[in-house]
């Protein structure tokens, strides 16, 4: 390959090269998304050989040594600059990392993972974590191998930590979660020697049709752009992007618990606001990228709690609400709807857990994975230290692994590393929110009037435009004029609660 | 690259890439089946780029030098047998057509492409021929290049012809089409000069829902498995494979309409039975394809007509549409219904035609690309061409461009040679089922029972399970024991229409 003379011609066939692995992995995504909503039972098989194929043509095309040649020469090219320069320097970032696996480790962890999900799938259904154990153990040997590959400073699961959230550490986790971990323990006991709220309300029957409507209505105010997304129904809801003119939610209808739909549309409203927001220009680099997980679970986290669980944003919504389900809803004033949906209880499913409870949820992952990594618990032990941990934490203990250990996804699926940017999420979010209504006071007066405009402002300049140009924290210190702070987010909690339960 | 020696391994490493290449297909494919029934509006940039990308890798890794090697190799090897030998020689056939074309070719027919659809879909929505007339003439003038690149004994269309259909030429299809234009054009001023069938009663309102369940369950009863597929909505109503497991049919409803949708779903349904019937094992080989697009369309037609629009049919499922339908259908006797469905007038829109004026359609069609071909019609004289020729077939003249001939999407496409399938398919409809019929006289007692497994089967046993390793004529002749004869499809067509009309 000769490679062209002239900087900007050698940045075009950059991009050339990088958009047509985005094609792929975008190929990719459609295929997934057509996986969880529409793909009949039979297709499951050709479908996963089908997804294997491009996933490892993209990574072959990314991986080819002419990628390398062309990202070396890029990055000493002088008159390269601003956001090109970054662009190609994070590119190659991830080329030297992609570079650290040969074939056969990619192929071993392919398959490893695949083993693992379906003794998942099985272990589940037959509420038995012995059927997962055998495949998980190789897995975390597969993923300890990784963190050797990938190299680390202090501690090996630094190294997958990275891989889901930028230069996030053992070290940083554990300041994080030290620093909120008993506040929120404290906060949860005073909680406990109050009344319960009542949000029995939610648990009757409301039509499928009708909470649909409202969720797609509800989407549509919150700024989604149905010209370039739409929304289908899932097992469990996700937000994808084939590019940002192309972004899919997914829901689920639950007639008997109105809560799990509509918090989930905005929920996902959140995540695919950011990906719509994300510059087309910049397709398939990664200034057309979303910054890293706990950014984008903060968009989402952000409009699900800070917004669609304020109580001036049901100021205005539940009179709407009420005329769509005047049987269910009627007799409820808008303060006991809004107390109703903020209840605060332990519970043993993290998906089903209120704003406060969540964050032990994680502690409980985090931990595991932080010994599992470094070899101080064997897979044997999981379900014991999930039992002790979730007794520490919230005071239950799950009585069965389906409702204990078997209950996510991410192990069977190797995402060791992926439940910390949960927690940073909701923490970010608390920043982003306090920090836009400040520098913005017009976002507080046009929430109770049905009105997010200037809130999706805010961030689409803050957060949305920028991609993956900066990395979480810069995002944030550019946005907020101050690394994560967690006063934000105790603070909001702290708030919230005095007030609905009258501390 | 080195070969294994071993012919069982070359044969693995034969299949194991071309499974490969059938998943960027199959994954292109399921793009395009998005595109045509989810997709946002403005997604459709970044997806007409990705099925360019996965277009491109598809035809980058089948015509690699490499795969002509192994092709060559294995050829040569004199142990290899069976199915095994014909699909090596038919994909080394395949390998050594596409690699006729440089890729600078590839690139200039497929800008040429998307210019003209895009001018195509302009010029229709303006309803004027000259908005099409100079990309269209380009992309004809790219088709002629098409032809010499292939080669040619007779005439350069055949070059294109072959592409669809193997074998087809225009002495062929010449013998074939003069050997229906006069009986046909004598049976249908036969039928002009009787009264003309009532079919209003397909024009009042019936309610979508309605219309699609009605739909839904008579696809399941034709035996389509929808466990190994699904129907969507679309404009244009259209089947696609993502492998025999994952099969995938559109159709759309007009409420003012009853016609239009339940006999587009048994169009595809037929469509659709042949590709779940074809091998699983053999999946990415010619042994897993289909046949040819004539002998696609003759299991569309097949169900189509010779199933859904016959009396026996009818005697079954009437009552149950009467049902569903008891304000618009009450009053009508089940011989009414059959002879409305099946009423015969020329009309200037080819999918809206009825079986016989179909071909007459096609004919204008095959006529004009003939003479574009050999260079004997400019471009800029198709529309008055057009006009002398429905004139001369069906004695009717379209009033503009868009009744006229901008109507059909195929030569926006580049698609030219494409048309004949469509009779060719009628034709050997007719021949499969008068045949399959003879020879399983169950068939006939089955049908108007609302079955229609025998009939299944024969098709199964006798088309569907042979994927591609015989060609249109030699699979016509292992199943019914002669070559394509026009007295099966004039022999239906006659009777039929002798019976409707009282001739």
């Amino acid at each position: 390959m000769t490679l062209p003379s002239a900087t900007p011609e050698l940045y075009a066939s950059y991009v050339t090269h990088m958009q047509q692995i985005a094609d792929i992995k975008n190929a990719l995504a459609v295929l997934q998304w057509d996986q969880e909503t529409y793909l009949p039972p039979k297709g499951a098989a050709f479908r996963s050989r089908q997804m294997a194929t491009l996933s490892e043509t993209a990574h072959r095309l990314f991986t080819a040594p002419s990628v390398g040649s062309l990202l070396t020469e890029l990055a000493g090219r002088q008159d390269l600059q601003g956001a090109q320069r970054t662009n190609v320097l994070l590119t190659l970032e991830d080329f030297t990392k992609q570079n650290k696996f040969s074939s056969s480790f990619i192929r071993s962890m392919s398959e490893a993972v695949s083993r693992s999900f379906h003794d998942w799938l099985a272990a589940r259904k037959e509420n038995r974590f012995g059927l997962f154990e055998q495949s998980l153990d190789a897995l975390i040997g597969l993923k300890r191998q990784e963190a050797d590959i990938i190299g680390y400073a202090a501690h090996p699961y630094d190294a997958l930590l990275d891989e889901f959230e930028k230069g996030s550490t053992v070290q940083m986790l554990d300041g994080v979660f030290a620093g909120i971990r008993q506040p929120l323990k404290d906060l949860l006991d005073r909680i406990g020697g109050r009344p319960q709220v009542d949000d029995s309300f939610l648990r009757q029957f409301y039509p499928r049709q009708q909470q649909w409507d409202f969720g797609m209505d509800m989407i549509g105010r919150l700024g989604f752009d149905f010209e370039a997304g739409r929304q289908d129904i899932s097992e469990h809801p996700f937000t994808t992007s084939f590019g940002c003119q192309d972004v899919r939610i997914t829901t689920r209808v639950d007639q008997q618990d109105f809560g799990y739909m509509l918090w989930s549309c905005i929920h996902e409203t959140g995540h695919a606001l950011y990906e719509q927001g994300l510059p087309a220009g910049e397709y398939g680099l990664p200034s057309g990228e979303y910054a890293s997980l706990s950014i984008h679970e903060s968009q989402s986290r952000l409009w699900e709690n800070h917004v669609g669980r304020s109580l001036p944003f049901w100021k205005y919504h539940f009179p709407r609400l009420q005329a769509v389900f005047p049987g269910q809803l009627g007799g409820i004033s808008t303060e006991a709807f809004y107390r109703g949906i903020n209840r605060v209880a332990p519970t043993l499913i993290r998906t089903e857990a209120d704003e406060l409870t969540y964050h032990f949820h994680v502690m409980v992952r985090y931990e595991l994975e932080k010994l599992l990594m470094e070899g101080s618990l064997s897979t044997s032990d999981i379900p014991g230290c999930w039992r002790e941990l979730y007794q520490r934490y919230l005071g239950l203990e799950p009585p069965d692994d389906r409702s204990g250990c078997l209950q996510d996804v991410h192990w069977s699926h190797g995402s060791f590393g992926y439940f910390p940017t949960y927690s940073l999420g909701s923490f970010y979010a608390a920043q982003f929110f306090q920090v836009a209504e400040y520098q913005r006071p017009e976002i507080q007066k046009e929430i109770p009037l049905g009105h997010s405009d200037k809130l999706l402002g805010w961030l689409r300049e803050n957060i949305h435009r920028s991609g993956r140009l900066l990395k979480s924290e810069d995002l944030c210190l550019r946005a907020t004029g101050q690394p994560l702070e967690m006063k934000y987010f105790l603070g909001y909690i702290l708030d919230k609660y005095t007030n609905i339960y009258n501390l």
